[in-house]
């Protein structure tokens, strides 16, 4: 699949259009839209009384003597997918589309956000909202820019803010004399009040001993010697991404949809191991196989989850280095770490010893992709004998297969979304079916599926294009040239150490050749048990070089647009090849 | 051909092997290198006394108050090759090698190169010379640091260092307490007087129409156009590569060996021209060329040379915006623009356009192409006639082929120093034979012959490999699966504005699938009778985007060490493909 958070494939924001308007001409007249210019203002039934919201939104800002509060989509783990508690902007605004940032002042309210989500926010926001349409932070701080008088305070959560967003930001007030206010305190979560969901309780627990590759305490111990031997000699790594934390303990939970996370930070030191997170989750079971009763260097010692930055500063303090991984964590902890004493990689050791799966690994992530094929080929035979009969419809397929999904062994749930999508719908970029508003499959058309599993051994993902009559000559030119493509890069020899980035053009060679091509990525990594998009692997600018035993999903295709899509995605083993020459 | 300077490849820095030491365990007792630990030390009769030279300098840097003196390898213009005059490490180290950098202070001197010349710097240098072997610019600061005490000055020519180098070392310096000064008057060349080679002073002329392209006015308006609707709006460009003046005026000179280019800087703005440079190596016909006599838009103010610094901060004082290509501007002139009046593109304009060949200018490098493939046929037919006999080796086939190029029309001598290399010389990146170190071209080994010529109307670079008696089957293929990919990608077909980058590997696949490959660059830019290297244009990191009209070299290669060596290249142009599905 292909959609992606801040493991975003950067060719998502090329999609993104760059007008700006409102209200916009062509809704002019539409009843499913929010027409603003009329008076009375015209509202679709779809739309979201934001009055009361915004008024408790802007006492809070009144108190913290702020003139705009900053409302990006993210949570304070920069995950790719997230929870309820934190979806501020969708309720602050009304507007329910994955990416968009809101900011607020005294008098005015407006969402940015791009193309895909244009007609959704006129449909979900009222008349209290600016819709924008330039997504870029220049544009949002230039807004503010115009809207804020001089000497006054923007105010943001520094825990919702990676410390490249937050560099943007200030780059963008500093000739400016406006104060861009770090403000701990969510403000929409206090106007939110007891409306806002509950942050998840549910038990944290262990992964059972045959599920994993290594035990947490070999873990600690790999990345303890990677420290060791890192140049900058750090004392420390501070661990912000939810996977890295799942994947270190070996422990799992389901506070994020899709993924078996739970919120929480880790502060590795060479001498000690802290984990941040609400204690009361673990069984008495679970805290003995942490070790929690001690403070030893194998011992985890359970610190409270908002205690987080007060810990970290407080370590900060001694002679010590922290490592972070600088590309997915926040400015919420960056700022309370002296510049001196912070070592800034791209990626944790973490996310680098991750990135190589060992032989049991590797093992575990093969039999997960090996029953859920099982569930993928029952889905194809059903769809075989179904479609001609017209009684399967996109939304109904996607709840089939996520039915034969969970029949299999350690199910726990599909990894994503089902992109089930038939004939013209296939060549849209994010198109999932709804129980409203789906396609019939036909026999008459192509029908893709993208689909994916969380098994307690592995996570899978996996796009298959079929068509159960006549395609056209275009249409088998353009699947064999994506599937030569996909069958091209993975049967690729290459050296050691090779960068994604220069061997992903073989998926397109083929294309190319007859003019085609295709608007994404070719591939990302893969988690055991973790994330769908795992990276640091795959084949963009920022992935690291690929090693043996790395898996990445290999996923060449083509769209026609209005017409029909293809993709063909297998997830391929890095492994050690044999050649003529060695 | 692969070497360069500022346009070389980063991969020729990867050969930079990271040893450091002084004196060498593997040279004691030998004959040919100095020894200077024994007493007396034992210098061999290649050693160049410096004694006297480092003496001149030394008062130089006491008059100027400085504890340490920077000289680096490059000339004003970052030029691939430099001229005699600007041979300033060459001079006071007695190191001809064409990479090194050298530091003085009153009681050491220091060379810094890499394991291509650690041997040859042995040779050359007396024992007032250290030799390190680390390369990088923090590994000269650390020695500095050592040697230079607190509050101390190290001072430097700005013109050598480039705007990234000057602030790779100004970052080492940040935290302590030495000044970084920069001297505008080198003190080397005041210490080498009246023995430092005159500077050029040779006619600068016009190139007759029918080897240009363009006229200068045309391209001046191009360069004018350019900047109009560039998003800065700079008011002004200052060119200070060779080849972009060379290029805007279609002036050609012969101060820099194998490039016909003269010294100069240009500051061109929306409303005035002007050329800094030599203007008594103007006839009044180049002159009249030039419309030196008014100071209208499209008149050439011609001024002194020397005046560059001065002219373009008097001019940076008014209300305007000077763009520059930073990647191979120098610090000298950089440093007198003030920061919010600067424009940094990687390249300038010029470079832009001068990538991207109009018709004419296809036309006249095709036919340059032509007319060199007779003189390298020649060659090929004048080798299997008379290696066999016994009679040709590596330093006699170059003065051949060198002599086959100059009975061409229109020549203007070679583009570099032809590489003729025979059996395991061939696996050397830097190979040239000399008169005296040669080796016999024989029916029993491969030979490699990489070598160009300037004419007129085009610079041509060319390799060809070939054998005269019974290959191994392992030469068979290697030869065959470089020229697999010569081929592959030279018929790749490709989306407009593809980077180099993503594609390169095609010349790469096959080789890749036997475990064999190549640790070069696979191509280069070249131009119309400019540098044989033309950036930006080729398949590094930070070549631009392939565009219809750009030529490149193509030269895959595989190299056996101390065994044979093949490389493979022909110049490529990039033309508009007609696909299938257009």
């Amino acid at each position: 699949m292909a959609q992606a958070y801040w493991q975003c494939y950067p060719w998502l924001v090329l999609l993104c259009a760059c007008a700006w308007s409102y209200p916009e001409p062509k809704y002019l007249g539409r009843e499913d839209v929010r027409n603003c210019s009329t008076s009375p203002e015209r509202l679709p039934v779809t739309a979201v009384n934001t009055t009361m919201r915004l008024a408790a939104l802007r006492q809070q800002m009144e108190t913290w003597n702020l003139s705009a509060y900053i409302i990006p989509d993210t949570d304070a783990h920069m995950s790719e997918y997230i929870g309820k508690p934190d979806k501020r902007r969708e309720w602050i605004s009304g507007f329910t589309g994955s990416a968009g940032t809101a900011v607020v002042t005294m008098g005015k309210a407006a969402v940015w956000t791009d193309s895909r989500y244009w007609t959704q926010a006129e449909r979900q926001m009222d008349c209290n909202w600016e819709l924008h349409k330039e997504v870029s932070i220049s544009s949002i701080v230039a807004w503010i820019l115009a809207e804020v008088p001089d000497g006054q305070n923007v105010g943001f959560d520094p825990f919702l803010f990676s410390v490249d967003s937050w560099k943007n930001y200030d780059q963008g007030f500093q000739d400016s004399s406006r104060h861009l206010l770090s403000v701990t305190t969510n403000l929409v979560d206090v106007a939110w009040g007891s409306e806002r969901p509950p942050v998840p309780s549910q038990p944290i627990y262990a992964l059972p001993k045959e599920f994993t590759g290594s035990t947490w305490q070999e873990k600690v111990s790999a990345v303890r010697s990677y420290m060791e031997h890192h140049a900058k000699t750090p004392t420390g790594v501070l661990l912000s991404a939810l996977d890295e934390t799942a994947w270190l303990f070996n422990l799992r939970s389901s506070d994020i949809p899709y993924n078996p996370f739970f919120y929480s930070y880790a502060l590795l030191t060479n001498s000690s191991i802290r984990l941040f997170v609400n204690k009361s989750r673990f069984s008495l079971e679970t805290l003995q196989y942490l070790n929690t009763n001690c403070t030893l260097p194998m011992c985890v010692q359970l610190e409270d989850y908002s205690q987080v930055r007060d810990s970290v500063k407080a370590y900060a303090s001694g002679d010590v280095k922290i490592l972070i991984g600088v590309s997915y964590t926040t400015y919420g902890v960056y700022e309370v770490i002296p510049k001196e004493k912070l070592v800034t990689d791209t990626y944790s050791p973490v996310m680098l010893i991750k990135a190589v799966k060992n032989s049991k690994e590797q093992a575990l992530l093969k039999s997960s992709h090996v029953r859920d094929a099982v569930a993928v080929i029952q889905y194809l035979v059903w769809l075989e004998k179904n479609v001609p009969k017209g009684t399967v419809d996109e939304f109904s397929g996607a709840e089939y297969i996520d039915e034969l999904r969970r029949n299999e062994n350690f199910s726990s749930g599909p990894s994503f979304e089902t992109i089930s999508a038939s004939g013209l719908n296939a060549a849209l970029a994010h198109y999932s079916p709804t129980k409203e508003l789906h396609r019939k499959l036909s026999s008459d058309e192509m029908y893709l599926v993208d689909s994916g599993g969380q098994y307690w051994d592995g996570t899978t993902d996996i796009t298959r294009t079929v068509h159960w009559g006549t395609p056209t000559a275009f249409q088998k030119e353009a699947y064999t040239r994506v599937l030569m493509g996909n069958i091209d890069l993975s049967r690729l020899v290459f050296p050691a150490a090779t960068s994604g980035r220069v061997i992903e053009a073989f998926a397109r060679r083929a294309l190319w050749e007859v003019g085609l091509n295709y608007g994404h990525g070719t591939g990302h990594g893969i988690g055991n048990f973790l994330c769908v998009h795992e990276w640091p692997v795959g084949f963009q600018y920022n992935n690291i070089a690929m090693a043996k035993g790395m898996f990445t999903s290999i996923e060449p295709g083509y769209y026609h647009d209005g017409e029909f899509g293809i993709r063909l995605e297998d997830v391929a083993l890095v492994v050690e090849a044999k050649t003529k020459m060695d």
